[in-house]
């Protein structure tokens, strides 16, 4: 990492709202009668789903390739990832006039590898192991001088990622609680810190799949614990905390709730028929966490962040179930 | 019936913007750049599956049953349908705090029953012919003196409809078209009474289902040509036009087009896909013809308007594609 692993704070993710904002969308709050009722509170659903690309990693992928010098922009980007960070990380090194440089397993599936090489991305495939991809990732960059922006462990990233409460905050007053799921933690961190820094009443929780719930634990335990073989629907959870955005949910996430699978698919399901709008399973772990009674809100104020949208429409989780 | 069968006029659509301005929602306009490099021009998509019961039909049942006097409101409404004007009369009569008796197949989907007695609609079965349709219908309204809302032929239910569109040319500026699919003619004729009224350049074009395609024959050969076995998984759009809708669809449509059922499901999945709403077949025809080439408007300005969001989640087309 050429970055400064130091946390971000209030200020850079104003700067990164100024930074983004001609390039990312200012994503709309929707609200649902019908859900509301269903969990007896008012909640406000940040839909990032309509975010570039289709999740809020673009918002934290473009603010890492817009604060790169001049310089350091045209020897491009790279990261390792085979997800939505790939993708926004792709659009972002576009809308810069340089190249993204993704490394991804060779077992990708196709979609993906089309999702990033539809926004210019350059892809390295490699090896279904992290030794590969990581041997992979370094020689990119010896060959190119491409500049690594993790998918969270970077403080641009996490500023970027701490936007979507930004705008939330702005849109909605006197939010008694701000809901957001966790993977490696790089929307979580960048929430908590626009959340304390904006609101300090505005408490702080997080969900997170009861089948790869290392984040749950390593707060608990006060250490980073691994996501070993985590198993669930949210495969944008699955990823283990990084050294740098584990201390700041420490410090201002007041606890991390797990979830069962099925509430993940009921919330998700809820979402898509009375919402009308298309949310992928990790989107949908906060409002599971509502609907299973793992946490109680009734008669508050909620903003949830709907992380993303991108789902394999032939594969839905209900379908899946009903043949299972 | 007890309206008067007048077509209605501009002023009437803006009576009823204002009529049902406390109970429906103003739906937003959702753009998408991906979709508009697929057809070469500007679209506005007007999002009525975020209305009320997930359809524009809530328009005009709640035009109708807040134009009732007082008196009438107190014997309640009734209709035959079985989908979504039937959800709607139900909501709209409970907005009332009034009774919608709604006279249904008694092989109809229990998911579309449960729609109805969710709005708190009361249900009288009947044979699934049009003629006990009509024999329990007149029945009900022999019993209780309710007001017949018809789904369609009725001038306060399309100047309903017609507040979608008043609302789309309020927020979108120098429309060079506007898209509405057809069924019964209801939307269509009040999105062409609005347009002609307030921007009378812009061109109303229609769009139909080719397995249904009766509206189109209809304005071809000068009569109402009825809607026989139609085969399309546009379920929203199967009804024969009405003497009411047709004289006005012929006064102020420039064409319908016909859609394919790939191109209809086609577009369908691009609007889930790459604008992360859910929609159903019926709304995305008119997208279908520009995706088929079926109408060319390169360049243009087009509102589009999405009519609703109410699929049934596990019956989706491609996985029935995928099966077959």
């Amino acid at each position: 990492m050429t970055a400064p692993l130091t946390a971000p704070e209030l200020r850079d993710i104003e700067d990164a709202a100024v930074r983004i904002r001609p390039f990312a969308h200012r994503t709309p709050v929707f609200t649902c009668g019908a859900i509301n009722r269903r969990v007896d509170a008012q909640l406000f659903f940040k839909c990032e789903n309509f975010q570039k690309v289709g999740a809020f990693k673009f918002r934290g992928a473009c603010n890492a390739v817009m604060s790169l010098s001049e310089e350091a922009a045209r020897a491009g980007v790279a990261t390792h990832s085979s997800g939505n960070h790939a993708a926004a990380l792709a659009l972002a090194a576009r809308l810069r006039h340089t190249t993204a440089h993704i490394v991804m397993p060779d077992n990708a599936p196709a979609v993906k590898r089309a999702a990033v090489e539809g926004y210019g991305g350059r892809i390295r495939f490699c090896q279904p192991t992290l030794a590969a991809r990581e041997a992979t990732l370094a020689e990119v960059v010896a060959e190119t001088g491409a500049t690594v922006v993790h998918p969270y462990n970077d403080p641009r990233v996490i500023a970027g990622q701490g936007t979507a409460a930004l705008e939330l905050l702005e849109d909605v007053a006197d939010l008694d609680v701000i809901l957001a799921p966790v993977g490696g933690g790089g929307l979580l961190s960048g929430t908590a810190i626009a959340t304390k820094g904006l609101s300090p009443r505005t408490r702080v929780i997080a969900a997170e799949p009861a089948g790869a719930d290392d984040a749950r634990r390593s707060l608990a335990e006060g250490r980073i614990v691994p996501s070993v073989n985590p198993r669930t629907i949210a495969d944008g959870l699955l990823t283990s905390l990084g050294d740098l955005t584990f201390p700041i949910i420490q410090q201002h996430v007041e606890a991390i709730v797990a979830v069962s699978e099925e509430a993940i698919v009921a919330a998700m399901r809820l979402i898509w028929e009375r919402m009308k709008i298309v949310v992928e399973p990790s989107a949908a772990v906060p409002l599971g966490a509502l609907v299973e009674g793992a946490l109680d809100v009734s008669g508050r104020r909620v903003g949830v962040i709907l992380s993303g949208g991108n789902v394999d429409l032939n594969n839905l989780p209900w379908a899946i179930r009903a043949s299972s």
